[in-house]
């Protein structure tokens, strides 16, 4: 067979390496998610069936690489990160962010149903990638911290922002009109302008919309069914889905096997 | 808010570029796929279901990425050649790569039901990709070629060795043992072999398991309703899904506007 | 020997390879060689001995990597271009960048005084270097014409604002006067003013002011002394060094070898 | 000027960082030295001249980029470590090898009279380069020793190989033959050989060729010439070349902050 002929077309392929000793963050981003999420009625500002859906297939993605060792989620992106000794697929870069991105979008699809419950799913999504490598542990420490720094800053914008478009006395004329009026303010205005206008303690929103969702491995009691058809309590590891502050350092102290 | 602090790890991210005026070939490859079509009972060699459901998501990626100017498929893999002079994510390697998998994943679970009828999906699955630039059409020409040659040989040894397998005889005792009569054949043998065995003409194959399956735009005559309720045909560009030769110059010669 | 433990460390290394069928350009470029060319009085705007010895060094650099098909050069740079079939150390990029910086980078220093003549070498030179792949033929010859284009631009600019600063007449107070004179005007009006005030033709000034310098192996008839001891001429392939056009078709098609 | 017109082709070109908050190791390697070396007489197997114009050029790089830590050489190579922090060039890959192997480059020809008196230079010499990252204290240090150890190792190997060659007595046939007994042969194997048959005790040999070369930045007490004519000793940072252990800790105890 003429295989030999076309096969020099191989060596044009490069296959860069993601630094050994250094921590992987993939991060993947929901694409025309905003559009996406009108499509599909997703609740504004933030959507709970849909972030748990994400928190699902996060889990699916680190049910199927181990080597990830925490994961850190809000709105329509997640982060994953591996773990500094990995050796996944030799770690090639294309390799490593498609397979998760695959699996994430998947999954996605997979278990729309279970959480979307009867929202029929009009299109196949997309998610983009990337890989970035952080030589240190404060390096990537400061990358998860600068990932919940982001959450709390878009969901006490996107809460003042959709309650003003939402006002039921329509005293604001359009989106344009709110976001002129938002984007001068600072944190405290914003917590002030919640609490005055819609008696709206920011506070004491729940802490998944708030702090994001931090998915990583620990020990668990299960109840599982034993060999003699009892049930049994087991200690087992298993994926815990937190909403969590991930900034300061008591979440680390706590769980020091993470990032080792 | 402390966002400062931590935005200096946005330095940290190397955005590569694919070199311009290059035609990029992205293939997709499907991981564990030998265990994942033991586990859904996939029809050996080939299922024509899971072929087809795999064109309908090739042509999903096609119609989110329109300049993509011909995909190529078999088995668990596909192809996809972006135009030389495409600005898509502005050539950046990772979004290219991850939103065509990206897509490509979420349209296997989105279009399952439609191919694979009442064989349910076990778990979501993933599929890798990278991507190379060609730089000439001689290139992008054989790259096609070198995947079409390797679908012929591959699909001549895998209807041998199913056959072989699946002998009502059971005159092979083993998988091990149809691989080692195997691997010290030529392609003539293995043609010689399927017709005095099994009276099988290869040739006379269906062209979707020997030639695998290229996708293309092209106009086509499409029946739609008109204004006027009535049925109209019109011609419109379509993603039409053909199973042809496309190592000679013929397909290239009626179709001198896909490679330019 | 405890070789083995330390050996790990070469699995950090990265080899990016310049794309096959590409034609190569690297570019070096002199550092500070504004205050170089003050310490060792360069004559401005041009300086022949010093454009001269940069060509030495070009054609150092060309008799060492056959590979290398055209130079160009202005000022403090250089360019050379590598054929699109060369395998130059397997394109591996640093390889190929660091070999040519240091072949050009110790001419210069060994070449100095038959340039330059008694004027010491104060400090060892720095050049920097790139390298740039370009898949077609227009693209490599755009790059030349880059440079090309280049050179004119910045010689009009040098010409005029050297005999300008160095007005016998002194009758523009610094640099600075000079330079804000300059900047608003184009190529017509910097004729204009270098005819006018400095009777200047522009036009007939040296071509390898205007032009750059131009190097390519040709055959030429070349004198030597035959085995018999008299002088015989044979046609022997050299490097030339030119000063001529490169952007219009003319020299090309003098020339067709050179790119193929 | 037809100056847009090329432009474009700058949009062809890519500009690789290094990981920030890494170790750069910049290592840059003779070619063809073997033969440059015969060339030029070096004395064999280390030519004490030859070496101190390589520290000599290593010194030269390390002035004009104070951001190199160290530097350690043997032989015809040498390696620079630039602090994880460093700034330079924005750590663009192809500035930092280019610059370093050019500064190099041009230093071994004007530095070359100095050290190698009226042995004459016969041609501008080639030295490759590249550049790696090292995440952590563990790595860098880790490379500093594994080339440490490659110097034990060619320096011991070196050392019979020329003894052996050079055998008065003529009892080695040929370098081939040599080669071939000591291929068999391991560390102690070599010392005893060179014990018993030359009474070269290994461990009294200069360190610097057993050693190879350390260069870092220290205070020094430097006479100097003060205001008043009269001569000062003044402490000072200067470039140190030392010739001592680096693989165990007595060395970075003693100067922690080379890699602080």
């Amino acid at each position: 067979m003429a295989k030999s002929r076309f096969e020099y077309v191989k060596g044009f392929e490069n296959h860069p390496i993601l630094l050994p000793n250094t921590y992987i963050a993939v991060r993947i981003d929901g694409r025309g998610f905003h559009q996406f999420s009108k499509e599909h009625n997703f609740t504004k500002p933030n959507d709970v069936r849909a972030l748990n859906l994400m928190n699902q297939c996060a889990k699916s993605v680190m049910e199927e690489y181990t080597d990830i060792v925490i994961g850190y989620g809000e709105s329509d992106e997640f982060s994953f990160i591996i773990s500094k000794n990995s050796q996944l697929y030799k770690r090639r870069e294309s390799k490593i962010i498609s397979c998760i991105v695959s699996r994430f979008s998947s999954s996605y699809v997979f278990y729309w149903k279970d959480f979307m419950g009867d929202v029929s799913l009009k299109y196949p999504p997309v998610f983009d990638g990337r890989a970035v490598c952080y030589p240190s542990l404060e390096n990537i420490r400061d990358y998860l911290s600068w990932r919940q720094a982001d959450t709390h800053i878009n969901n006490l914008y996107n809460t003042c922002f959709w309650l003003m478009v939402q006002d039921p006395s329509q005293k604001y004329k359009s989106e344009k009109e709110v976001e002129n009026i938002l984007k001068d303010t600072n944190s405290s205005q914003k917590n002030e302008l919640l609490f005055s206008q819609y008696n709206v303690n920011y506070a004491k929103l729940p802490e998944q919309f708030r702090k994001g969702s931090v998915l990583y491995s620990d020990k668990r009691n299960v109840t599982e069914i034993g060999k003699n058809g009892k049930e049994v309590v087991r200690s087992r590891r298993v994926i815990v889905i937190d909403h969590c502050d991930i900034i300061g350092k008591e979440f680390w102290e706590k769980h020091p096997h993470i990032l080792k």
